[in-house]
């Protein structure tokens, strides 16, 4: 094998194949990144049996052929190299990859190419496509409420709800609850499964180009696939029975109150400091006469408060959450103002973006004294 | 106790003082920062018994008298707090110190401030008075030579060093040695001390002005202190005896080396990801026709070599060294080319900086196979 390629495209697509390289690999071949070398690209892969990379790269291929090399030792020596062009070839031989660039030369010990489990094409029960923005903006809204309680493993995941034209994931840790829609052009049929949160944090991080590109996502009853042009990813699923999430949110609200989401998030912010190192972190929030006054006290420390201006429509209202719990939807809120729906003091509320019916957050109050 | 002054000011004391905040105190009162008002500024206090802190702060005091808060949580607030003005007041019957910017109300919980260990001007036997960025400059290019090996104190600290008009800073972890030299314009007596090297990186940290600042420093047998026109810093010292480091330099050498610092140390920087998993961490070099050849190489991950260009006088020579002693040094060097003197594989090398005598590293090279 020997090829040469462009040295800023390999670090982008290591950065990408390298979180599939298992940290503490189950067998020494997966702390590998296999690389094959076709006729005018490369194809690297890494994969911890949870979670595949697959990514594509231009190349000029002098001579083809596939290796695989500690995908630890490869990633840092290529991040380092001074030029802007690596050349690799491998010596069947001695067994010994070599890397140049400039003046520098590294020589990698190589692990047997024909070890390494390449991924394979899921056969999929059910597949669509969807705008990288649109998936990543799904997982952004939802992702961020899973458990991190690996006892109860459908809390882990995020739930993908397929229904006709309408994708829908959920997330929920049992206190809040994260449900954002979205449709496509086309019917894609029905599934519903739980998809790991870690894939989705990968997945969600790989969409940040400028221009959104189509990924076709392929389910079946055990594994999910992402596919662009240049990437593939796959990863498995959590079984198990996902709560049924309609029950929770509360069908209709009678306090709504619009703020600017910028001044409730910073003000939350400040208010939980004093609360921050209690276990439920509490703040209490009291809704009347259009305003918002935020308190919370600790015996030890001190107290804060402070008032925002809201419009607020309907019966005044007295409730207390988890400060944590809003800080997280407040980050991922993208309108200018948002909708929070309450109706008692222990009855769960709602938070929405203002102008759009696809996202809803339920949180549940904190019972206080 | 009530004074109004600017957030931004009162962050960037916080951000010195606190660091005078021992994270886990002896005593309650250590956990605090102690703010007295006087008639047009406020002194905040911090010390853990090790080093202390006092920095002065222009406000408008309404009505003097001092306080002492957490650290911890009054740094948090005001760091939060959402305007420009802060006011800070204290009731004496509550004992409650509030804060107030904007519409953010904070109440802290206060401790007695009469026990508070206060600061007292050290009697020292020998002061002088050097620039802020020739003390920052002695600090930079030696502490980082400091041991961080607490079973042989002398080797935490510095030697400071005054003998007339020379002020030398020496550090060593007795496999290599950092000297830096300064002259100031006055006489200044004879003392040696070893300041820890603690005190000495918060020292250079917050000398970063772009307009030096003189610093007046004050020694005793047992303490030190630092002060500008608003800060006031003391630590206590290390006691024992530093070595004769003068025996250590090289009175000459016999290859001399002159190579692009930048240069060198990516090429060091790129040479040592193979070795950086071992102990030693060994690169070999070659100095010989005008070129310096690098390598390093481990049974378990491959080989790396690179070349570099360099002026060389005298005999070649191959010599090894633990890559991170060099790593280090040529991160200080400030000078576009510089210095390597060699004598024999096994004999200590120095680096100097080009065009300059006021500072030399000593490292000792390792014995390879």
């Amino acid at each position: 094998m020997k090829l040469t390629c462009s040295k800023i495209d390999l670090i982008r697509a290591l950065r990408i194949v390298g979180k599939g390289v298992a940290p503490k690999p189950e067998t020494p071949i997966l702390s590998g990144i296999y690389i094959q070398a076709l006729d005018n690209h490369i194809e690297l892969q890494a994969t911890n049996y949870e979670i595949g990379f697959r990514y594509e790269l231009a190349a000029e291929v002098e001579e083809i052929g596939q290796i695989a090399v500690s995908g630890r030792y490869f990633q840092e020596v290529i991040n380092k190299l001074p030029g802007d062009i690596v050349t690799i070839y491998y010596a069947q031989s001695e067994r010994i990859v070599h890397i140049e660039s400039d003046h520098t030369q590294f020589t990698l010990l190589s692990m047997d190419p024909t070890e390494f489990p390449k991924l394979q094409p899921i056969s999929g029960t059910l597949s669509f496509t969807i705008a990288s923005n649109t998936l990543a903006d799904l997982i952004k809204k939802t992702v961020f409420t899973c458990s991190t309680d690996d006892g109860r493993p459908v809390f882990t995941g995020c739930l993908l709800r397929v229904d006709g034209a309408t994708i829908s994931m959920v997330a929920t840790n049992t206190h809040c609850l994260a449900l954002k829609t979205s449709k496509t052009e086309q019917e894609n049929g029905q599934i519903q499964i739980i998809i790991p949160s870690k894939i989705l944090h990968e997945i969600k991080g790989i969409q940040t180009g400028s221009v959104p590109v189509p990924v076709k996502v392929t389910c079946s009853y055990n594994q999910i696939s992402f596919e662009t042009e240049n990437l593939y990813v796959t990863s498995r699923l959590i079984e198990g029975q996902f709560p049924d999430y309609n029950r929770v949110i509360p069908p209709s609200f009678q306090t709504k109150v619009l703020v600017k989401t910028s001044a409730l998030a910073a003000a939350v912010d400040r208010v939980s400091l004093i609360s921050q190192s209690d276990d439920y972190n509490i703040i209490k929030m009291n809704f009347e006469d259009g305003h918002i006054q935020l308190t919370s006290n600790s015996p030890e420390i001190g107290e804060a408060r402070e008032e925002l201006q809201a419009q607020i429509d309907g019966p005044g209202i007295r409730i207390a959450f988890n400060a944590q719990y809003l800080k997280d939807v407040l980050k991922v809120i993208d309108s200018e103002n948002c909708l929070l729906g309450l109706n008692q003091p222990l009855s769960p509320a709602g938070i929405r973006e203002d102008g759009s019916d696809d996202f809803i957050y339920v949180v549940t109050p904190v019972r206080t004294r």
